[in-house]
């Protein structure tokens, strides 16, 4: 069935390199040769980095993206969840700044009677990490192996844990690779990387959320469809049902940013309380994972569901039962006060009277991993009780001497640093802005799934 | 002066290759910080890999093409001829089939008055290599050191070796990663490689021989223009006089391919004799040689005393002379029948009559390789004595079962392959070509360069 072994043995990197600089297609087989050749440390980084420049600049067609992405699904261990009933359905963000969706949706959809294996990443540059938010909560921990989050899943339908050694090697091997050669920035091969490592969680479907705006990778909506469109079709490609929502993130999600003050509202939200931008869209991600999964029969109808699990407190429920599966302390999720807190904090106080116009999202991020609480670095490690509270979001009308937002930090003289940042993120304007961007920008789906 | 002992404290090689690929122009001291920085190992193959693929994709301007030479050349030793009073002026040619050019030219120019200090390369894919041919003179020696190259230079007014240790170190670490991630096609690149070798001989002009056409690297007439026209203007950014002619490259040059039947033919022309396009490529390159070291007024007149020297046995006698300053047997020179020959030949007839439409030169090229005569490897040996002598050359007239050329082999199954290829490379009609392409194509110089 699968012609790779004869093709394996003529295959020479150098060919495909030349391919694609040529801006030729390759095939399947080639794409194929190439990932596990690497994997396998038969060719070199140097080929490696040349061919993804090569991609960087010639592009990929779809045929090639999807085969790309099942190239690297291969490369490891694809989690077989076929002996669990439920559908398995996940969530993906592209990342930002304050967004903590994933700590709510995965719950809140294994409350609906829907499995979430979910493998997410740590935090690097200005955007938060799920696993820094996760090990906010003491003891909580994200390294299980493949059996222990097998029956994290079986027992509470839900589990959040790390990449595994097991799972897509070729995206751990070539997102290190494309870091340090200046060929992150690929539409092509940030969908493989994306779609590879959610595949190999053996979902049916998934929920992409992708973030357009100052604070997310993607600064342009049309980047960010572009991406969204791209993931989807592999998805199709690959026999998943895939949806993408194109959010906004021109200022941050919610009002916490922190890794322990996200957990504390994404408690909030647990309870039905927290911010409105935050509620509605974790309703509308929770709305197309139950629709996905089988259980709504349309996204309205999922929300409905996913408020009534939040108010009969099913869904904290469910959190409360994972943090302790994974070994966290359940009492932290009764009483958030409990959790990690900064020793000082600090209030930047409005300049001025007037509306807030804007509030550069990336600089907010930036200011919080200043504070300790992300990484510029891999090694770095992360502080969770650091972190920044907003008290005024874009549109919202402000006195002089108003609080803006809350700096808590446990280091001073970092806490100077990301205010001075923090101040210049902020634009007040004497009138109100003439319109408000939506939460949700757009929905892309293929044309056989309906809202 | 030298602003780079500043910049390389804040040089990133992911910034620069980052501007690259998103088609920015790049500094001087950010090219000079790449070079010194990857010559001296601190930077990875894969950084530059990345950065080369982005160079061949996105091209370069001339200032960066002139600055990337300038760094490559000043990445080791640069010569230090002044104390010779001649001029110096090497010639360069591109690369082809049956291109014996070198030998002729070095000890003409020299006999002429001129310094020809010339470092050469080894054959490689379809085409001959100076070193090659000049160690099928039993016990030539290629491998000078600087200190032995001036000697012989002082002596005898010319000498011919392969690249040192102590020049241009940044082309050879480039070169052999070009060569293995698909980034040799580059104009600019193959420019600053060219160029930094030449300039790093510390000559004082240079005559290319940019060839174009089915034996060439650059098969279209375009390619190669834009080519010559990119290392006469480097030259001359670099404060060097640069004339490049395109001549063709459409079928071998002159009848003899294979080492030791090339140093046949230098011999045949340095006596006088030897086929016309040979002589007559040998006379134009000679006559720039001359004119732009001063010795004559113009290339006409470089040209007339060419053929004097050839004539009055003058330019023999210095190959001679070279020969055995460089450890070589002389006698050869005067009895080229003790060059090594090989064992057998076979003669490959005309299948029918007609005239001789085109010859792929390549593939002529090829054949050879194939007897043994070339390396498809770097680290392949060459056999001195194989190669192929041609009767008949494009337009001329053949007679059904008339020799079209001898193959000279030692090896039966390999001379059968190579008999195959040759075979095919023949194209006979009935009519004669109604155009014959010139063998110079056009002469590219500074408008201050005249005839």
């Amino acid at each position: 069935m699968n012609p790779s072994g004869t093709a394996a043995q003529t295959f020479r990197a150098i060919d495909v390199i030349r391919k694609k600089r040529d801006a030729g297609e390759l095939s399947r087989s080639e794409i194929e040769s190439l990932v596990s050749a690497y994997t396998n440390g038969h060719i070199p980084d140097y080929q490696v980095s040349a061919w993804l420049m090569a991609v960087v600049l010639r592009g990929m067609t779809r045929a090639e993206t999807a085969a790309l992405t099942d190239a690297m699904l291969r490369s490891g261990e694809v989690l077989d969840l076929s002996s669990l009933p439920s559908k398995k359905v996940d969530k993906h963000s592209t990342g930002g700044v304050g967004d903590k969706t994933s700590l709510v949706l995965a719950p809140l959809a294994a409350a609906a009677g829907i499995t979430v294996p979910m493998i997410s990443g740590r935090g690097l540059g200005h955007t938060g990490g799920t696993l820094d938010k996760l090990e906010a909560i003491p003891g909580f921990s994200v390294n299980l192996s493949v059996a222990q989050f097998r029956r994290v899943l079986e027992t509470c339908g839900c589990a959040m844990i790390g990449q595994t050694d097991e799972i897509t090697p070729a995206d751990r091997k070539l997102y290190a690779l494309r870091d340090v050669t200046g060929t992150v920035e690929s539409p092509y091969l940030i969908c493989a990387s994306i779609m590879s490592k959610k595949l190999a969680e053996g979902i049916d479907a998934l929920v992409l959320d992708v973030k357009t705006g100052s604070g997310a990778f993607m600064k342009t909506e049309e980047d960010a469809a572009f991406l969204a469109e791209l993931m989807v079709e592999t998805g199709e490609r690959m026999g998943k049902q895939v949806v993408a929502l194109i959010t906004d993130m021109d200022q941050p999600l919610g009002l916490m940013i922190g890794n322990a003050l996200e957990v504390v509202e994404v408690i909030e939200i647990l309870r039905g309380e927290g911010p409105e931008d935050l509620r509605q869209l974790c309703l509308e991600l929770a709305g197309w994972m139950l629709r996905l999964g089988g259980v709504a029969n349309t996204v309205t109808e999922g929300k409905k569901l996913s408020e009534k699990l939040i108010g009969s407190g099913q869904a904290l429920d469910k959190f409360r039962q994972m943090v302790e599966l994974q070994g966290g302390d359940p009492r932290m999720i009764d009483d958030p006060e409990k959790l990690p807190r900064a020793r000082h904090t600090m209030i930047l106080s409005s300049p001025r009277s007037g509306y807030l116009a804007s509030l550069q999202c990336e600089q907010v991020g930036t200011a919080c991993v200043i504070l300790g609480g992300g990484r510029e670095r891999k090694e770095d490690s992360v502080d969770p009780a650091v972190g920044i509270v907003l008290h005024k979001k874009v549109g919202d009308a402000v006195s002089i001497g108003e609080p803006l937002a809350t700096v808590h930090y446990n280091d001073e003289s970092l806490a100077h640093r990301a205010r001075e940042l923090l101040v210049k993120s902020y634009r007040i304007t004497d009138l109100p802005a003439q319109e408000k961007k939506p939460l949700i920008h757009r929905v892309i789906a293929r044309p056989g799934e309906k809202n």
